[in-house]
């Protein structure tokens, strides 16, 4: 018999957006919760995440006279998920989004600017954007509620285990006031579970080691955009409790990240907003170009990896002037050099300075004459000659961002075992589920599937006690 | 306490090529060992194969002068499998693949062929074929050594799950006298293992539920090329006791499947020989090309996969003289038709008729004029127009064919658990292994892998006692 130190109905682990949500809807229907955190402080990921949603068929859309449709959401995202995503969970999301935006204005009362965005992959200006152009805007807001509703959020206190008998899983073993990283620290107890659990404990994209167990030759350089906490360990619980791995093979990277700092800053901001949109990026091992600028995250990525080393992206004076205030940062910082010609800028990042010039002016030529592109970018569609210095360059090596593989879920936030049935008594929501987003994620689509499946597992785990297997 | 009906040193789970491979070494070494299987006939997919295997260095390269080396064949492993490759295991495969041939010549005596094959993604010719050209002829002499050796292989024996104590695994539960696919068939028993079990189960590549819990989108009408006992349940049994789970949702699909026919037939050589190489693939809605038809299988199978619906291949008398045995027995079994002129051909296949001659018109013109292709194709490269009467033509829809990944192992063949450690007691070898090939094995590379680590496994699991976890 398992001794439990206490017991709830409901026990939610992980404080982001979705751990959040499901605590939420779970109090609100009437369930004594507890949230556990195993950082000291609560919002994971979400914290550094810019507030973008997207949101098909919100009333901005139709305001500003875009036609949009949950359908046509569902197929970007599936295009961008090489068709490996899960659709019954994708149509989910596409048809939940713009009513869970609503209930974050109603119920918690947060705002968003008055702009519509479009961002690549989307077919159309669907994401909208918190006040602060940060998801801590929802966090707090979720925080407030939670304080009203009495429901406590535990910080330092890690997942070990999930505890389960014949019936389904029972509760969980965790260490209270654990001092990250250090797994020794603290003091074990049993916290039992007599509705179920929300799992809800984000992705690994810090949690290298667990990457390279996928894919082993990943440079020990790839730095991560994650906050440190985002470990593997909570999903290495549920897949010891036999839930079903999903898609843990892809790890989605960031093509601009910037080794010259950690996580995503002004350098990654340079290069999203500058060097990918104007210029171009250069092998430096042999001064030619090894990528289509355009391209999605993925491919842009694999591209910058296969050099084995950072490459170089150069962009002249009228790229740069896309984000002033971002180059004026990274000038200084020395994340951005300028140069006045071509040959310095070759010297200073050891790069061959013939095949360099030869390439600038391929590339231009290229433009002028309307040529195709060897990398298949669209070279007609308000693409800039490179040629008018100050000369503008930076180191780029991807980064990790975002891991779409996970454990499986269904419709109703259950997690899955090995043979696709139900767990009884363990719910996910948020970056641990897989299959939702496949091979890729497009940008926007994580915090709104945090939200639409934090609420459901959420609403479903309140709903009744836990089920015996079928 | 486990109550064993019986008890070897060794227990191999599957009678492929790995399984039977492991079990010739652990007898050699002096272990008792028993090979259970769960069909009523040994051999697993390898009964099925073409018994080709690559082998870079090779004294038959030596002989013919083809320059290769063991970096070479590891670079193309690596580049199919988009770098996802577990680095030291293809070094194994690279280093050991001669000395492995050498060994089923000289202790198996195995005959091959006096030719060598170079086959795609391969940089050089360096494939072997068995004297039969199938599979078969090393399973028949591994059931010959096996017999000398005093080796039992019990057919029709299903692992159920392993049993383990705090030191790793200690056995297997299995259904004696099983009759596939009925789960409650047979008499349950427990065998223990005193120095360990190795898992050679195979792939999952006639297991569309397994794998559509990774990839739901694919659709019912996918048939496997595969034997009908490749599923998932040794898969899921090792996963149940905590292995890694390695490239799970990579599906190697063959886009030359014929859906006329059951697994890989005359209808899937039509379409490998003739219609790839020689012909077009059109998309029936549109009587448009969707793929360069000289693509990889992954790329080719995919694009097919994107229309929702089998697409029709199409060669001219010039490509089915390629192989005209084949186009005469698929004639006559009715997988390809005939047709004197392209409107028939269209008014058959339910293709719009103006664009197919459209389509086939613009072919013909940009190989004339040396034009790129949208798609890729190499057009310098011998690429025949398709304008010689009669054309051929057949449905051409993808099917199932290998399943790269499985479960994670180190360079001893030892099963990984979710913290990449060592699971005691456990091996494993063969298609149920994952992440040797990454995203796409290369053709000819899975029987030598098998050969490579069940040996290893075979080797390994008898030097010792189960090891404690360290």
């Amino acid at each position: 018999m398992t001794h439990w130190d206490e017991s709830k109905d409901v026990i939610v682990i992980g404080s982001g957006l979705a751990g959040l949500a499901a605590a939420i809807e779970a109090a609100q229907a009437g369930a004594s919760v507890t949230v556990l955190e195993k950082m000291k402080m609560v919002g994971g990921n979400t914290r550094l995440s810019d507030g973008a949603f997207a949101a098909p068929c919100h009333d901005l859309q139709k305001k500003r006279g875009i036609k949009d449709s949950t359908e046509l959401f569902y197929q970007d995202m599936l295009r961008a998920g090489l068709n490996l995503n899960h659709p019954q969970l994708v149509k989910i999301v596409a048809e939940k989004a713009a009513e869970t935006i609503d209930w974050t204005i109603r119920d918690l009362g947060v705002s968003y600017q008055d702009r519509l965005d479009r961002f690549g992959g989307h077919s159309v200006a669907r994401s909208l954007t918190t006040k602060s152009r940060s998801g801590i805007d929802i966090i707090k807001a979720q925080m407030t509620k939670l304080s009203q509703l009495g429901v406590e959020v535990r910080t330092r206190c890690l997942l070990l285990n999930f505890i389960s008998d014949d019936s389904g899983i029972r509760g969980v073993r965790v260490r209270e006031n654990y001092q990250f990283p250090d797994e020794d620290s603290g003091v074990i107890k049993n916290i039992g579970a007599k509705k179920g659990i929300v799992l809800a404990t984000g992705g690994y994209g810090s949690d290298l080691s667990f990457c390279k167990l996928q894919r082993p030759s990943l440079p020990d350089s790839i730095q991560s955009t994650n906050h440190r906490g985002a470990t593997a360990e909570g999903l290495i619980a549920a897949l010891a409790s036999g839930a079903l791995p999903v898609h843990l093979s892809w790890l989605q990277m960031g093509p601009w990240g910037c080794p010259e700092e950690t996580a995503w800053g002004k350098g990654g901001r340079f290069a999203s907003y500058s060097v990918y949109p104007a210029g171009i990026v250069i092998d430096p091992a042999t001064g030619q170009r090894i990528l289509n600028e355009w391209a999605d995250r993925r491919e842009r990525s694999e591209a910058i990896l296969q050099t084995g080393h950072p490459c170089i992206g150069i962009v002249d004076r009228r790229g740069a002037a896309m984000d002033l205030k971002t180059l004026k940062d990274c000038l200084k910082s020395g994340k951005v050099t300028s140069f006045q010609d071509l040959s310095n800028l070759a010297e200073a990042f050891e790069i061959p300075p013939s095949p360099l010039s030869q390439t600038l002016s391929t590339y231009n030529k290229a433009i002028a004459n309307n040529l195709v592109d060897a990398f298949g970018k669209p070279l007609d569609q308000g693409v800039q000659p490179i040629d008018t210095p100050p000369y503008y360059a930076m180191r780029v090596w991807p980064k990790l961002h975002y891991t779409p593989g996970g454990i499986g879920i269904n419709s109703k936030a259950q997690v899955l075992n090995l043979q696709g049935q139900v767990i009884p008594g363990l719910f996910a929501a948020g970056e641990v589920v897989g299959g939702i987003h496949g091979a890729s994620r497009l940008s926007t689509c994580a915090l709104i599937e945090c939200l639409v499946f934090g609420r459901i597992a959420g609403q479903e785990v309140a709903a009744g006690k836990i089920e015996q297997p079928s």
